[in-house]
C-alpha cells in the first residue's frame, strides 16, 4: 500500500507492507505552495513513478493537499471524531490514472469561547500515534512544529484540539525581527533554553518576555549564541502554560523538536513519550485506507 | 532652542521659542540605522543647516542616537529617575561645529524577576507629557509603537517601566506570516478590533489567539478586510491585560494608533488622555536643556 502525507511545503510517501510497516519511503520539497497551476496529478505521477505502476490498490494521502490550495477540497469533519468519521469524510481527487486516489479530510472544532480552530494532517498522525500504542485509547497528544497542535483523545476519539503558532512565530522572530540580528549562529544552550521556560511563567506576558531577549543580550546577561534557545524556552514555555497537557502525553514530530517539548514537560512532572511522525503518519493512514476500503469493496 | 528626537528611523529636530513652545519643525527618514559610516555630524549639520547656523546655544538630542549603535554611547541610567538624574547623565558628542552637542542617557530597569529593561527616547518623552500637564506629578504613561512602554511616574520620578513588543509583532505578522498573506487591503472596522480585544481576555494565551485570524476567515466568520484590525485588537489586548495601567493615564504618541488605545483602555473604564509625541518630546527635551544649562554654567 501507498500513503502520502501531502503538506504546504514537503511532498512525503510511504510504501506499506501487509502489516503496516514502513518498506521504503521517499520525500522533496513538493509541497502544495511550490506545485504550479494546479498540476498535483502530474507532480504525483513523476514522484511515485515505478511505486504508482506496481500498485494496484488505492492511494490514501492526508494534509494540505485536500485543502482550498490544495487538489480538491475536502470540507473539515467537526469534532469529536473517530477514525470512522474520518474515513467517512474521505473524497476521491480527479484522476486518469489507474489507482484511486483517496484524500482524508481536515478536522474542525471551537473553543469554549465559540472561535474555530483547524487541522489538516495532524488528525492521521494522532489517530496513527495512538494505534503506535495500542494500550492508549485516551491521552493528550502534542504535536510541535510552525502550527503546533495540542488535541485531547478520549475513548480513541479526539474531542477538540487547540493550535498555537509557536514555531512561525520563532521563525519570523529569527529571521525578520530586531532579535533576530542580535543572534549569531546559535550554539544549543539548555540552559539558556530552561531559563527561557522560566521566564515564559512571570508576569507581564509573552509581548514583554520576548523583547527580554534583547535587553538580556544588552545587559551583559546571556551571549549571543544563546539567545535562540532562550527564545524558543520562552515561546515554548508559553505554548505549555497557556494549554497543559494531562497525562498520558503523545509528543509527535521531529525528535530535536519533540526533545524540547519533552524536556520542558519534565519540568511539570509530566513524562512525555516520543512518537516519530513517520511512524504516525502511516499507522494513521493505514487505518484510514482500511476503513474506506472495507466500506467501499 | 534647537532639539532633536534621533531615533532607529527618524530624525526630527524642533526650534523652540523663549516658552519652550514649537515655533517650526523638520523630520526625514534619517534614523541613525540609516546614516553609513557613523556619519552622525555630517548628517545632523546638512539636516539642520540654516538652523545651527543661527543659533548659538548649545542642541539637545535624545534617543537612539545614544546608543551603542549611535553617536557615542550614552550609559543607562537606572530607575528609579527624574529629570535630574536625566540631565547628569548627559553627554556631549564629539563635533567640530560652535554648538555643543547633548546627547541624553536612556533609562534602564529591572523588573520584579531581575530581568532588564530599556527604554532611550520614551523616558524625555515621558517627563515631557508629565509638564505639558502641569498638575501631574504621578501617572502611569503609555507609549505605543514598534517597542511599546508603560512606565509608572511617581512624585515627578519614573519608578520603573515594561517594554511589550507589540508594534513589531504586528508589523511582522502583517508582512511575513501566513496570516498576512489572507488580508486584503484594511478598511477601518472598529468591532474587529472589538473583538480582537475580546479574544485577548480569552484563555489559551497569544500563540493561541493569532490563530484565530486565521480561522475565522476561513470559516466565514471574519472578512478578509477586517483580519488586521482584529490582529491588531489581539495584540493592544494582551498588551493591557498583562500589564495593568492605573489612572491617571496618559497616552503618548501618533494620535491614530493612541486612539485604539484610548479605546481599549476605556472598555476597562480608564480614560486616557492624549499627548501628542510632539509636544512631548519638545517639553522633555527643554527641560534636560535647561536643568543641563543651569549645571554646566
Amino acid at each position: 500500500m501507498i500513503v502520502v502525507d501531502w503538506g504546504t511545503s514537503h511532498l512525503r510517501a510511504y510504501r506499506l507492507n501487509a502489516s503496516g510497516d514502513i518498506e521504503s519511503r521517499r520525500a522533496a520539497p513538493l509541497g502544495i505552495m511550490s506545485v504550479g497551476h494546479r498540476a498535483f496529478a502530474a507532480v504525483l505521477d513523476d514522484f511515485l513513478g515505478d511505486w504508482a505502476d506496481a500498485a494496484d490498490g488505492p492511494i490514501i494521502m492526508s494534509g494540505m493537499i485536500g485543502s482550498r490550495q490544495g487538489w480538491i477540497e475536502v470540507p473539515y469533519v467537526p469534532c469529536p471524531a473517530g477514525l470512522g468519521e474520518l474515513a467517512a469524510g474521505v473524497s476521491v481527487a480527479p484522476s486518469t490514472g489507474k489507482n484511486t486516489l483517496f484524500i482524508c479530510p481536515g478536522l474542525s472544532c471551537r473553543d469554549a469561547d465559540g472561535i474555530p480552530d483547524v487541522m489538516r494532517g495532524e488528525e492521521v498522525q494522532i489517530f496513527g500515534a495512538l494505534i503506535a500504542r495500542r494500550d492508549l485509547h485516551s491521552a493528550s497528544v502534542c504535536l510541535p512544529g510552525t502550527h503546533s497542535k495540542h488535541a485531547l483523545v478520549r475513548n480513541d476519539r479526539i474531542q477538540g484540539f487547540v493550535t498555537h503558532m509557536t514555531g512561525e512565530v520563532f521563525a519570523l522572530m529569527r529571521e525578520h525581527s530586531i532579535l533576530g540580528r542580535l543572534m549569531t549562529a546559535p550554539q544549543t544552550d539548555l540552559d539558556a533554553f530552561d531559563e527561557g521556560l522560566r521566564r515564559a511563567r512571570q508576569g507581564s506576558g509573552l509581548l514583554h518576555h520576548v523583547f527580554s531577549v534583547r535587553t538580556r543580550n544588552l545587559m551583559g546577561d546571556m551571549a549571543a549564541a544563546s539567545l535562540s534557545d532562550y527564545l524558543s524556552g520562552i515561546l515554548i514555555g508559553h505554548e505549555l502554560a497557556h494549554s497543559p497537557l494531562r497525562p498520558p502525553v503523545l509528543v509527535v514530530g521531529e525528535p530535536g523538536l519533540c526533545a524540547l517539548y519533552q524536556r520542558a514537560l519534565a519540568k511539570d512532572g509530566i513524562e512525555a513519550e516520543l512518537v516519530a511522525a513517520d511512524l504516525a503518519t502511516t499507522r494513521g493512514l493505514n487505518a484510514v485506507a482500511r476503513l474506506v476500503g472495507g466500506s467501499r469493496t
